[in-house]
């Protein structure tokens, strides 16, 4: 039965499993679609692949994804050298970038702590962070997700970055702009509550 | 902001949304598994998109995907040239064949009429399938999915099949009614090809 498939289409559909999220099923539904309506498209995806794979390496200093030794917002001068934002992935960082608040650095851990996937403090190069702040001392920002692996990660890096005596601070936990307290979880009421501040008027 | 981005990176991202059900999240989100944890994957997947792309046609007898002008299935002397078992994709021709009760040829239509996307008459090529039956007279068995679309293409493609005065039939409503072949268990697929019915047009 096997025969029916050329192997080059059975190759193609073992080939996208690689992609997060991808089973048998959508996988033969991409190729496909693909080889039926979007040739072009699975040329532009090789070449786009192949690319990236041999161009793109970390940078040294914020771990981000770079095409260089150093990426542009390390080596952007305008940036303030006393604040550094620790964020887990990159689409993170943009999200910092876009509310146009933030003109310090950042450090791209690139996950969080996670051991049951085997994703501990050596799979994060915590020791590079702690580096970096030895070298430079600045006050560290953690901006980790508020999930379980989060919150771990930030508390861990913390207790790590406690012996530099460089203040280390966590993004606050409250309610969304424009949330309403009849549809906020109660934790989140909870921690909003607790970070109470002060109204100056 | 957008200067944060590896232009290379940005590219495989925009190039991952020509798969099916990917959006902008998605692609960002498979980019950065493959850059992180997975270039041996995305170098293979590079690979196995050009492969298919360049070598990949369409047999030029039942219109499946094929790596030679025939395939290897129209190409065998043990099918029964007297059946021609018209299917919307080759997922179904799989499907089919899994239930080993089947012997004779395909048509594989890669697709099924669907005006509101721009696919008729044409683009499914029905000119071609016509030709087919006029030159090699046989049993025609409509096994297109028992969607409004399957059930539009079976009964247009009967109606033009009408003057060559072969005997056209549509497998059986064994299947649930809007359900799909790809989906559907071999037994209750079998007893549909068995209770085949001709369709009176």
């Amino acid at each position: 039965m096997h025969s029916v498939t050329p192997s080059h289409l059975e190759e193609l559909i073992v080939a996208l499993r690689c992609l997060p999220g991808v089973g048998p099923k959508s996988a033969q539904r991409m190729a496909y679609h693909l080889l039926q309506r979007d040739r072009e498209g699975a040329l532009r995806l090789a070449q786009a692949l192949e690319l990236a794979t041999n161009n793109i390496q970390h940078c040294s200093k914020c771990n981000n994804f770079s095409e260089h030794e150093v990426c542009s917002l390390c080596a952007s001068p305008k940036r303030d050298a006393g604040l550094l934002c620790v964020v887990e992935m990159p689409a993170d960082l943009l999200m910092m970038e876009q509310t146009q608040c933030y003109r310090g650095l950042y450090y791209v851990l690139m996950g969080a702590l996670s051991p049951l996937d085997g994703i501990g403090a050596k799979e994060l190069h915590f020791d590079r962070l702690v580096r970096r702040v030895q070298e430079h001392p600045c006050e560290v920002i953690m901006a980790t997700n508020f999930t379980v692996e989060g919150d771990a990660t930030a508390h861990y890096l913390a207790t790590l970055l406690r012996p530099e005596n460089v203040k280390v601070s966590r993004i606050a936990r409250g309610l969304p702009v424009g949330g309403e307290l009849e549809h906020v979880d109660s934790g989140t009421l909870a921690q909003a509550v607790l970070e109470r501040r002060e109204v100056i008027s």
